[in-house]
């Protein structure tokens, strides 16, 4: 068997395109134009290109895009004050601090201090709390991207055995959760593993769908998996490759070469998980602004 | 194999003589008694006696207990103030409000005007999402005590299987989530079944610990289960039975006779997780008048 290759970049396309009609039937129709802020404290080159990206994503979608770049050694207290600042800007639908932050200063009083209502990276415990209960909030932008890829490889998971690998907050714990709501495109039974377990291929092995979201090359390897499952790789780590022009290339946690002969679709690294993720930031970004027009309207 | 009865009565306790000395301690050397208030809506039978154990166990354990309680036609506003005011009494260290609550009363706005800081329950979106995350927050109670079950019965879960069969916000959901925490006591694979799994067995007959709150007697069968493993049950049924005074009898989502055969431990119905429920709530309310105590200090 050789598997579909879920096509990232092309999901992410054609949602940006309904994104930006969503953006234009806004400022049609209530004159609202939607503004994501983002707040980059330092220079951590990964996070400039980050940073770029998203802005670039959410101008390209007709919105409106806010940086504000502070110095590293920027006080604690200071982004928190940005952050208010940014709570209190009615043009400001969406706020997103970019992590990791330089050390001294503390990610969790910062990402508090957020307004739910315009945390579009779905991150304060208020919006975390809301989405395990299954009340109306904003999705974090990686774990949506996914579940909409899940659905692009054709599968529907209900009563299928998802198995996510890795416990992250800003991905494995809120996929696992979300696969396993009472909903459309979800409603799988789920089971969660991590660095605790013994021998993770027990679980992938019996798996229809696996997310693999470990942090670390050939996590998941084609023996492990069944027969059509469908992989979902959200691992993105550079190994050195001298015949590449800077000196590494960058490839997920699964293995491709041999999950591709064993699997129905799995995505690709780069080009997979990567592009949805912005993509979905942006979605919430004009989801908040929707509700800011309804609510001034 | 025939298992051993996890005495819940015994654990709770053992639980409550050390909780009774907690409220000593803190009342010998701060001058504060724990409070806890609970509100309760209307004459159901059930929430009755439910709210009058609650406030026996809490007396018994040195705490004040305040009962509030309302007509079954009370406004949603009139509770949601009477809630308000409760924040707003340095007396009082957790806010109770008994659920269900009569029809036409809205639980989410009732229990989100409950301040976190007082929310023994665990039920606001703030602390459910601070308990996924993992930051300092109440564990909500049944889970907290299914955690004390499972560690009573000497089984340590880390990187074993753990089933949970339902996906209740106050059970199954937190139970998966605290038993994947890289945390003692924790640390173990879970997997989270529900309505949505065609075959519970496929998962449980694996597991290491079943954590059953599905709702339905017979859920949990002993063919169903590996031979030494823990069964939690956390249901409460009532099954008509001639010859019991009442003409019920209570059992739980398992069928106790069958697993007793072949898991190492379970827990019994009545007198198992239950008992081990209220016990975590005057835990949370000695936690949350030691914080009070100590932010005043």
């Amino acid at each position: 068997m050789s598997a579909k290759t879920i096509d990232g970049k092309k999901l992410a396309e054609r949602t940006r395109a309904e994104i930006a009609a969503g953006v234009a039937a806004l400022k049609a129709e209530k004159g609202v134009t939607p503004g994501l802020a983002v707040i980059l404290v330092g220079n951590n080159p990964a996070s400039v290109s980050y940073v770029t990206a998203k802005e670039k994503a959410c101008r390209d979608a007709g919105m409106i895009s806010c940086e504000i770049r502070m110095p590293a050694d920027a006080a604690e207290d200071a982004v928190i004050d940005a952050v208010k600042s940014l709570n209190a800007d009615s043009t400001i639908h969406g706020i997103l601090v970019q992590l990791p932050l330089p050390k001294g200063i503390s990610e969790k009083r910062v990402i508090d201090a957020i307004s739910p209502e315009k945390d579009v990276d779905g991150f304060t415990p208020v919006n975390v709390g809301k989405m395990l209960i299954g009340e109306d909030c904003f999705l974090p932008c990686t774990p949506h991207g996914i579940l909409k890829l899940i659905e692009e490889s054709g599968l529907d998971v209900a009563g299928k055995h998802a198995v996510v690998i890795g416990r992250s907050n800003i991905v494995g714990k809120p996929v696992a959760a979300l696969l396993a709501r009472k909903a459309p495109h979800a409603n799988a039974t789920v089971t969660l593993c991590h660095t605790g377990t013994p021998d993770v291929s027990v679980y992938t092995r019996t798996a229809d769908v696996v997310v693999v979201a470990a942090g670390r090359p050939n996590t998941l390897t084609g023996d492990m998996i069944k027969p059509g499952a469908v992989v979902i790789d959200v691992g993105v780590n550079r190994v050195s490759d001298p015949t590449k022009p800077k000196g590494y290339r960058l490839c997920g946690d699964a293995d491709f070469a041999s999950c591709a002969e064993v699997a129905s679709a799995i995505t690709p690294v780069p080009g997979g998980v990567g592009p949805m993720t912005i993509t979905m930031l942006l979605w919430n970004t004009l989801e908040s602004a929707r509700r800011a027009a309804e609510g001034a309207a």
